[in-house]
C-alpha cells in the first residue's frame, strides 16, 4: 500500500497542539476520499536521548494515484489549510509503499 | 500497541545501503523476541518538495516492557551493533504508542 506521513516535531505547547490535532484535524483527516487507514503514533521517547517528535499520523491509500487524488480533493485542501494554521513549522510530509 | 520507529535519512550510497538492510538487517530485526510485526516503508516521495527520509522501519511489541526487553537482548544488541556498522549517520530512532 501506499502511505502519506505526517512527522510532527515537538510542538512549543503540546496541550494545545493536541486539542487542536485531534478535536479538529483527525476528523478532517478522516473525510480524505480513499482513505483506508489512519494510524496516530503519540511518540513517548527515544531508546538513546530524547526524540524530537511529538507525532506521527500515517494515512494509508490503495494506490499513489488514490493518494494523489485525494491531496487534490476538497477535502485534501481543507487538511492542507488546517495544518498552515497549527502546524506549519512543525510539521514533514513524505510518502512511501510499505509492505 | 507499542512501535518502535526507525527512519533513515537519504544514504549516500542508496543501492549499497538498501542491499545491507534487506539483506542483513532485516535477518536481524525478525529475531527481536516479542516482536509482532514489522513494517518497512520506502520513501517514494513528498508532497512539496523532496523527501529527506530514504526509509522507515516500524517495530511493533504489546508493550513497552516488551520492547525495552527486546532492545536489551542479544538480538537487539546485534541489531545496535549492525546498525552502527551501516547506518550511524542516517538513523533516527524513537517509539511511541499508536491506536
Amino acid at each position: 500500500m501506499i502511505k502519506l506521513i505526517a512527522l510532527y516535531r515537538n510542538p512549543s505547547d503540546t496541550a494545545e497542539f493536541d486539542k487542536h490535532y485531534f478535536d479538529v484535524h483527525v476528523p478532517l483527516i478522516r473525510k480524505f476520499p480513499g482513505l483506508r487507514r489512519l494510524e496516530v503514533t503519540r511518540v513517548t521517547g527515544a531508546p538513546i536521548g530524547e526524540a524530537k517528535f511529538h507525532l506521527m499520523a500515517e494515512m494509508y491509500f490503495d494506490t499513489k494515484d488514490g493518494m494523489d487524488a485525494a491531496l487534490a480533493s476538497q477535502e485534501g485542501k481543507a487538511v492542507m489549510r488546517d495544518i498552515m494554521s497549527f502546524a506549519a513549522d512543525v510539521i514533514t510530509v513524505f510518502h512511501g509503499e510499505s509492505d
